[in-house]
């Protein structure tokens, strides 16, 4: 019963198999790899984007970094989400390769149209005082589990668009948005008007590989030389070929990121079932729920691996409504999702 | 026939195994997996360094960046060689990791002491104007092959020490040294005068991992910080863990130098005996040799692959003699060798 | 009528005075001139810090950027006011020079303790994935005119010491705070917690002078090499310590900042007295005041300048009440001010 | 007697008078004083350059690395002699500013243009792995007191330009070469292939005061960002706007370089009389030759004030030879120069 994170699973075993399949050999290094070409092609095909830029690194936090490096100026600031991943949870990772400031848009997980305008509004209107306007970085899935539908992804990019800002999403779960919205990579990038994507990997059956891709492929020596600048150029790099290989056969990424939200659904359900209540309604494969200490408690004899959010499980009352989160990978076996609610 | 580079070759089978081994079940993230806790006690045994702070790191230029990052200040120079991969081969990444100027100490490959000390009292001499006495870096196997003995170590540790600077050893092939010299690695390390070391596996069968070393552990937390700002800490750490610790089992790291080095010294000794000239006395895994362009030709037609050193195939008179780098990982056959060596 | 701002009004006839006795003969250059030593000692002395490290240079923005890196780690997160000229009017420069994150304490521009409590608990709760706490910096005089009473500096200090975190004090308008409180600069600094000031000169009097006073001197030579560093390191350095001798002399600055709060006062009595609502208290030299657009259109036209704060002269209603920020150097004359209120 | 620096003189009383003469009444602040567009005209005009950016910033550390930066890329190295200022004097600020790495053309004081094109030749053959090619940053004055000839600046840009490279050139005795070539300011900058330059006043009668010139006006708006956020934008910018308006006045700047290229003619040719070596010929204001210890504590002992090159006063034979650099500023008496020379 482990629901701490999506990445705390196993791999994939075919991406296993498809490492041994590229251990084979020799190879030339630093991403000139002949597994390269294909995961360049098959990732341009899948986007619609026949001249996009398509490159391997093995961290989201470097992901994010990088492309957002890529996409703006040392004097800038980006605007995001205040829970956004890139505020919270990489260490001033942005700040370090950007350079710029980070604009927390004010508001829920999900930025609105109205309230990114006022943030860009409040910014840059003093010449050189302030920092000047710079990316947009939208998370997809949120960090509190939910998904943007295509409209408010167009509405957000056409609020960055009118004042010509680029537009970076942030999926690390760019699977698990794109089978919840049903709709394809292209509609929920450039054509919504983003201009580069984390597309992640990691936390969906991976063991580490994330794919930055720029629409507008004039980014891409600039993203190449800060990302050797910044020691995330593998030489053994056809390791992180083969496994982004592996999951774009015959659409293993869909596949999983489908399991992961089916598990997730499965959980959500039974946790309105026995009463809990919802922080967030779940989308995709987070769930932010609370329910009693008195259950967290029977749930953590049980051996239930899994974070309380804002909250400590010793002390206070047995009836006290605790909130955690909750969040599936592809690997977690229904048998375990409900032995987990019949605990509850 | 491939003597490229040893990142070219394949992971060794023992690794693959113990990644399938980590690859079960449920485990904490970035670097709370129970297989690290091994890994750093099995490196602090290895390294008669019960105290010793130790980092898994996925590339060497991230192992040497947060490893000078953590030992210098940004208004400081680090001390290396002209021909040190710091220098020549990371595109500013030291520099951006650790905002401190290089200095290249004068000479070949291998720094010798007085041009250190030369070095070291050229800089910091004018109060505030000049950038401060930094770490010094030292590379073993140096770039060129060469292997420092430990008097030579010993000798430039205690330069740096007269000084008070703290000594960095990049040891991409810390095991081709090693085995080498047949010392211990705390012989090469902390007896000698080491502070931390950068001590790399990619470079001898592993997928992508290098272990970072401070034998004083008040810089670990330090460290941890700067790893995850460089965006250079895995959420699925037991991955690294797992190499790392199929690296170290039954000396696996020890057995591959060995092969390396042995295949390295049969190669030497075949172009020996052809007649080729070296630039460098062959001391670990690396050749640099020339012979005469007909032959590099002849090779080349054949298949071999391999880096020419600042010189080029086409063009000139086929009696010229052309330098080139031959590199050996453990993989080398020695059927390819010998082949190798009767068509020159 | 020029009410724009504190550092558009002239320079000091002692400071020029005081620049041309500075003028003569030869002079050791980068801060070893002789009339340093007297400004260093004066300012220790003024402060009641026997071993404070003092320092000059020639911007507001360098003095808080500088101090700030000092006091700071590039993993961590600098506490302030979500109006911080830090934050809104440095360009990025604090996040240059120190590598960190700004966090903004919610709430208006004076940071309540409570709320500075929240902001830190919020941050460092997750290990190495958020940045960590760094130092909190207050603006006293704040950015709309307001100042902390020794209390209110005392408790946001005491907040920082509970978490072990440096305070850095931004002094811009230190003078006019300190003659608003009546109290001495020691009160006002180390004594109520703060470890580091940026004693602002530039907005009173002088042509372009910040001393940055640490009350641990433990941080001197980092602080000078930071200087140096940052190119703030002037060479002719005796025309910075002329114009900070001559602001100290005879207390002119005490004198200046009451003249400034003077004017400031009379202006504020003017406005209420037509009527004019306060968007802030005015406690120094800087009025936040509204009244009606008809009134600010007339003052336009004979000639006043300052600024409309969030509000456009053109377009609108006339009977539409507008913002503006009215600010008192010393040089405003009394019947500028007079012929100002007479307008309204 | 005093030869220690040409910082070390006082500043010249037309400037102190434009000061006296900029210190009236209210001044748009950050550059938008009347003055600066007179300025900026002017120096436009003296360049022949009407569409020319024009900056003024308060160091010469400050105009180097600010104009390097926005002249260069993070990922670039930038060509340098191994005396250059900007390598040896200024604590690591280029790299702090641009975060490139400065790569050393072999060779003394002066760069040759053969010994620049192997220092490029030897960058950028490697793709993403070393620093790519940068601005290359002549000396004129050079550290050692040489000037390039117009034929050798040319020579020098041809090179840079053959490979797409911007040059900068650091004058921080720019008025001091110009005279001693009696050629315009326009030969010297960009009709010989110069893209920016640091146009200095500080060490010839200012205050503190460097211009740095743009021919390619579409840098503008990123140095104003990149000044800003260095904290090199004055609030008060009248008083930077004031000297350098002095100095364009009537040719001050011309009429001062050619005083202290003249004291420093006669106090090398008095020196030569007196059978002093020359390290290098001394060709506008500064001097490095060699004499007695007897002598140098003799010029001691009378007041003599003056750096000693790479030796010390103390100890040793006294007929040793020790060198010495003897710097001449405009302020210099003769009276003090024969002074000098009747000492040895």
């Amino acid at each position: 019963m482990y629901f701490a994170s999506d990445n705390s699973g196993p791999v994939h075993p075919q991406v296993m198999a498809k490492l041994a399949e590229a251990n084979q050999g020799y190879q030339m290094a630093y991403g000139a790899d002949t597994m390269m070409n294909e995961v360049r092609d098959r990732i341009r095909s899948i986007f619609e984007a026949p001249g996009a830029a398509v490159y391997l690194v093995a961290t989201g936090t470097a992901a994010n970094s990088l492309a957002l490096a890529t996409l703006s100026n040392p004097w800038e600031t980006i605007f995001c989400s205040p829970v956004a991943h890139i505020h919270e949870d990489e260490c001033n990772a942005p700040e370090f390769f950007t350079g710029a400031k980070l604009t927390l848009v004010p508001g829920g997980d999900k930025m609105a149209p109205d309230a990114l305008r006022g943030s860009i509004l409040g910014e840059e209107t003093r010449g050189v005082h302030g920092p000047q306007r710079g990316p947009v970085s939208i998370t997809q899935v949120t960090e509190r589990g939910s998904v943007y539908s295509l409209e408010e992804l167009q509405a957000l990019c056409g609020v960055a668009k009118e004042y010509g800002l680029p537009v970076h999403l942030d999926g690390a779960r760019f699977s698990n948005a794109l089978v919840a919205l049903n709709c394809s990579p292209a509609d929920m990038t450039w054509k919504a008007g983003v201009d580069a994507v984390s597309f992640g990997g990691t936390k969906n059956g991976l063991m580490g590989v994330e794919a930055v891709v720029f629409f507008d492929e004039s980014k891409a020596w600039e993203f190449e030389l800060r990302r050797k600048r910044g020691a995330h150029l593998f030489s053994k790099h056809r390791y992180l070929s083969a496994q982004m290989a592996a999951y774009l056969e015959d659409d293993l990424w869909l596949k999983l990121a489908r399991q992961a939200n089916a598990n997730c659904a499965r959980l959500a359900d039974g946790l309105r079932a026995k009463g809990a209540e919802f922080l967030h309604e779940p989308q995709a494969n987070m769930i932010f729920a609370a329910f009693s200490r008195a259950k967290h408690k029977q749930l953590h004899e049980a051996g239930a691996i899994y974070h309380l959010w804002g909250a400590e499980l010793e002390g206070g009352d047995d009836d006290e409504s605790l909130a955690c989160r909750l969040v599936c990978d592809w690997s977690i076996g229904t048998a375990e999702i409900d032995q987990f609610l019949s605990l509850l």
